[in-house]
C-alpha cells in the first residue's frame, strides 16, 4: 500500500508500505477513505518534536471500511463504514467508564500505524470504532472525518469549558479545533460565543459556525475585551486551543473567577505559575481529547445533517500529494488539509 | 483595644491599637470572641512573604459579637453572634451568585484590619457575615472558629476534588486544613477517604474525622501508593492542601485521569509544567476558598454537634501570648492556635 513517511523536519514523503495486518485478536484493519493532517503532526515537521522512529509513519485521523477483523471483534464487522478516534481503547474500564477514553488503562495510540495510508490497523476495534448507520454519501466523508479528531477534540473542550445555555464561552485559536469548539459551544447551547481571530477567512468561518464576537486582539489585550463584553467578568468558559503560554494565559484570564477553562492545545514549553493560577480560581481541565466518548452523538448529527464540521477542511488533495499539504498547513495557506488515498 | 502587630519575621507583638469605627455605610464592627493563627500567616513569619507595612497588623478568622453596624446594613443587627469569611464580598454580584465569593467583584480582604484584635471591622457585613442562630455555647465557639477559614477552605477542596458517595478521596496535607478536608469528605459521603501523614497526632485527628487509609509515603512515591490502593487507576479526586511543587504533583499523580484535584495550598514557587499537567487529563480546580458559600451549611452542622471541626485547634492562648501562638506553629509544636482576646 501506499503510505506517508517522515523522513526529517520538512521532509515529507509518500512511499510504498508493507500492508497493515491484524496483530492482536482485538485489531482491525481498515480500508481508508480518507485521513489528514493534524496540527499537532507540524511539530515534528518544524523540528520542534523529535521523530520517534527514521523515517516516522504519520496519521493518526481516519475513516473507512473494515476490511478484517481479529478473532475476538465482536461488533465491529467487515463492510462496516466506520469512525475511530485516535487513541485506542478498550471502552470497558474504570477510565473508560468516565468518559475519558483517551486515557484508557489499555490505551494505545492509533499513530502507531500511521493513518496517512490506504490500510491501517486499528487496536481495540471494539472499544475504539462506531459503525456509521450505513454507508456514507460523499458529501458526508469530511465531516465523518473531522469527528475523528477536530470536531471530537473542539467538541471536548466546549465541553470542560461548561458550554451550555446561558453561557458565554470564548474560544482562544482560530484553527480546525477552534473552529470546531466554536460550532460545539453553538450546539451545546452557548447564548455567546466570541471567537478570537485575525483572519477573515476563519472569521467568516467562526461565525458561520456560530461565533457572535470576533475579538482580533491576544494576550492580555484579547482577554481584557472579553471582559468589557461581559459586564467586567469574563466569561463563563473559554476553550484554548493554541497551546502556547500566551494562549493558555489569554484563556485563563478571559474566564472569570469559579468558570472553567477547556485547553486541548497540545502545551509546549508552557510552565504555569502556581500563585497567579491559584488566584483566577479558575477550572482548568483539559488533554487529549477522549473523542470516542462524543462519537456516537457526532455521526449522528453529522448523519442528519445537523452540523457541518467538514468545512474546516479547506485543502483536498491525494494522498500522494502530501508533502504539498504539509507545506501548505505549515505555511498557514491552509487551515486543515484532507487526504484521499 | 489590644491587637497582634508583626513587625518583621519571627517578631510579633501584642500592643494597644485603636478602635476600629465604621468607615463605610456598609461595614460592621464585632467584638471578637474567638480568632487564630493561619498556615498563612507564617509565611511572612517566616520571611517568605513581604510585610505590607510595618508593623503589619494580623488575622483574618474570627468569630464574634456585633457592636456597631453602618447606616446601609440591613440584615445584621448589633447583638448577633455571627461568623465571617477572610474575605468580604458583596455576596450579590454574578460571581457571588455562582458560589465564588472570594472572588466577588467588589472583594475586600478582612485582614487588612487585623482579626487577631479584640475588636475588628469587617466590610461588607451583609454579604459577609452569617449571624448563629443565637449565642453559641463555649464548647462550640473553637468549631464556628474554624468555619471561618480552614474548615470552608477544607470543604471547598473537598467539594473542589469532587467527594461524594462512591468516591475515593486523597488528602495531600495534615494541616488544620488537610484535616478538615478530611472531614468535609466524609461528610460529602465519600466511601473511602487517604490521608498523606507522618505525625502519629494528626493520624488520629484524621481517623477520627473519617480517613479510612493512612500514607506515609510523600511525592510519587505517595502517588503510586494511592494507585496500588484503588486498583490501578489512582484516587477519584485529590485535595491539595500544602501549596509546594511537590505537594501539587503528588495530588495530580494521585488522581486518576479524568479525576478532580482541589487545591486551597497558596502555592509558592510552584510553575507547572503544561505538557505534564496536558497529559495528566485532570481537572484541576482551587484558589482562594468561597468560604461564604458554605458558611450556612456548614454553621447548622456545627450547631446541631454532627462536625466537630475546633478538635483542629490543638493550643489555646490569650491574644496577649500570640508570640508564642506564632513560635509553637512555624515549630509545628501545634498544628493550630485559637487566640482568646
Amino acid at each position: 500500500m501506499r503510505g506517508v513517511l517522515m523522513y526529517a523536519p520538512g521532509d515529507v514523503r509518500v512511499e510504498e508500505r508493507e500492508d497493515p495486518k491484524i496483530v492482536e485478536p482485538t485489531d482491525a484493519v481498515i480500508r481508508v477513505s480518507a485521513t489528514c493532517i493534524c496540527g499537532s503532526d507540524l511539530w515534528p515537521y518544524r523540528g520542534i518534536e523529535p521523530l520517534y522512529t527514521q523515517p516516522q509513519v504519520m496519521g493518526h485521523e481516519y475513516i473507512g471500511v473494515v476490511e478484517q477483523v481479529g478473532d475476538e471483534v465482536r461488533n465491529i464487522k467487515v463492510g462496516d463504514f466506520v469512525v475511530g478516534s485516535f487513541v485506542a481503547s478498550d471502552n470497558t474500564c474504570e477510565i473508560c467508564q468516565a468518559g475519558y477514553q483517551s486515557r484508557c488503562i489499555h490505551n494505545v495510540m492509533v499513530g502507531a500505524s500511521g493513518t496517512q495510508a490506504q490500510l491501517a490497523r486499528i487496536p481495540l476495534a471494539d472499544g475504539t470504532l462506531v459503525a456509521t448507520p450505513g454507508q456514507p454519501d460523499e458529501d458526508l466523508i469530511p465531516s465523518l472525518l473531522a469527528a475523528s479528531d477536530v470536531l471530537g477534540t473542539g467538541w471536548f473542550a466546549a465541553v470542560a469549558a461548561e458550554a451550555g445555555p446561558g453561557k458565554t464561552i470564548a474560544v482562544v485559536g482560530d484553527g480546525a479545533v477552534g473552529l470546531s469548539a466554536i460550532l460545539a459551544a453553538k450546539q451545546l447551547g452557548a447564548e455567546r460565543v466570541i471567537a478570537f481571530s485575525r483572519h477573515p477567512e476563519r472569521q467568516a468561518l467562526a461565525r458561520e459556525f456560530g461565533a457572535t464576537d470576533i475579538i482580533e486582539e491576544r494576550g492580555d489585550d484579547g482577554a481584557a475585551k472579553v471582559k468589557e463584553l461581559t459586564g467586567g467578568y469574563g466569561a463563563h468558559g473559554v476553550v484554548e486551543a493554541v497551546g502556547t503560554e500566551e494562549s493558555m494565559w489569554q484563556a485563563i484570564h478571559a474566564t472569570r473567577p469559579g468558570g472553567y477553562v477547556g485547553y486541548v492545545g497540545v502545551t509546549h514549553g508552557v510552565k504555569l505559575d502556581g500563585l497567579e493560577l491559584f488566584f483566577t480560581g479558575v477550572h482548568l481541565h483539559g488533554g487529549p481529547a477522549p473523542v470516542r466518548r462524543f462519537l456516537p452523538e457526532l455521526i449522528q448529527l453529522i448523519w442528519d445533517r445537523k452540523i457541518d464540521p467538514g468545512k474546516v477542511f479547506d485543502l483536498t488533495l491525494p494522498l500522494d500529494q502530501a508533502a504539498e499539504g504539509y507545506k501548505a498547513m505549515d505555511e498557514r495557506r491552509a487551515t486543515k488539509v484532507l487526504l484521499t488515498p
